[in-house]
């Protein structure tokens, strides 16, 4: 008998907010029961769903007393609390934010939504003006992650930390939506480190682990 | 003589990202230097700026180390440190960030957005498509907004913290941006709160304060 998992995750494995959720438990080996959500089957917009998270979005966690937490982000801080993946330092901690809130505001924006519209509905003619204005603004934060790491071997306080994590969720995909990362050696080496962490999985093997049926 | 401030702050108080420091500072009666960036004259991407902030934006917080911390919640974080306006409970502090994430990915980018182009730009032809994508996103960030005030008097803990301040500072001024909030009676009421908290201000009695020369 395994332990029972105390949260549910509700998500999809491909998806980089959601796939941020399982390399954190499994970092910290934290049990979780997973619920797939198909977005493109409208399964985060249904009646009951958005009574879980009015914002219909995933991934969602719900705990065993039924309390619900959205936001990647701020799903991964409750997780982590108390491990070294969160930073004791304030200081440390508020660069893990900085590097957070840059991830969901500069980085995702044009990264995931350039991979959606060329991964999930194939780059249609109708969808090409956003997917080519998604390409320099996500460049552009390619750039400051680039020259950032090329003095640091993560991105905060010398450790793998959340803000690793959460940045690695799409730069790690960014050629599915059509980014190339030849000019950008020292995300690449980073790639490579987040990698070897303890417990990482592929999204494919994710997919295997905790899709399956 | 006053404290010397041991922070400094780069920023514009019209901007909702940077009046969000200005309102924290305020409400724990924390000293700082204000130095106006005026981005609209390019001032947060000169060589000068980059080298402080390589991701060209504002606002930014400059330690008395030269050290440096960027995005606006980020920098809340950082300067409420040990505050009440943090929540100590860690499901508490988790939901205040799953707001402030909101904040950064729901809100500000449809309603800043529209503010930008409507108050600064003018709402020129070439922009009035954009304008008008921004409305329903921001009027489904108010749905959910209203929709968690109509059982609570604040986002969180049923106290005023950084969450409150983050989603006020646009909420505040959604009008800039064409957005009405006659049918969001909770919002109202809940903006007329955060206004009644000591050391409160508006943009323009911040702007005397801070940048009148
Ligand atoms: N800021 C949110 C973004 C979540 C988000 O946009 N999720 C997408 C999938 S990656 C979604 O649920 N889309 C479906 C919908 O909006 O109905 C987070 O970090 O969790
Ligand atoms: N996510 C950032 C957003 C900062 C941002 O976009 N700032 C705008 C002003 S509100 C800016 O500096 N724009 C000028 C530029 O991009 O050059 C934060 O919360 O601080």
């Amino acid at each position: 008998m395994t332990t029972p998992a105390t949260v549910t995750l509700y998500g999809d494995v491909y998806s980089g907010n959601c796939y941020k959720l399982i390399l954190c438990c499994r970092a910290l080996d934290l049990p979780f029961d997973w619920k797939r959500i198909d977005i493109l089957r409208g399964q985060s917009r249904t009646a009951e769903f958005l009574h879980l998270n009015p914002n219909g979005r995933i991934p969602l966690l719900v705990t065993a007393q039924q309390q619900t937490l959205a936001e990647s982000n701020a799903i991964l801080h409750y997780l982590a609390r108390g491990s070294a993946l969160l930073p004791q330092d304030d200081w440390a901690h508020a660069q893990m934010l900085q590097w957070q809130f840059f991830e969901q505001y500069s980085h995702e924006p044009a990264i995931a939504v350039a991979r959606y519209i060329q991964r999930y509905l194939g780059l249609p003619e109708a969808e090409k003006a956003r997917h080519a204005a998604c390409l320099p603004k996500g460049y552009a934060a390619l750039d400051v992650m680039e020259q950032h790491l090329s003095t640091r071997d993560f991105f905060v306080a010398e450790h793998f930390s959340l803000a690793d994590i959460s940045l690695y969720a799409y730069t790690h995909v960014a050629d599915e939506g059509g980014f190339s990362l030849a000019d950008y050696p020292h995300i690449r080496a980073w790639l490579a480190r987040v990698q070897a962490q303890p417990g990482h999985i592929s999204m494919d093997q994710a997919a295997g682990l905790y899709e399956a049926v």
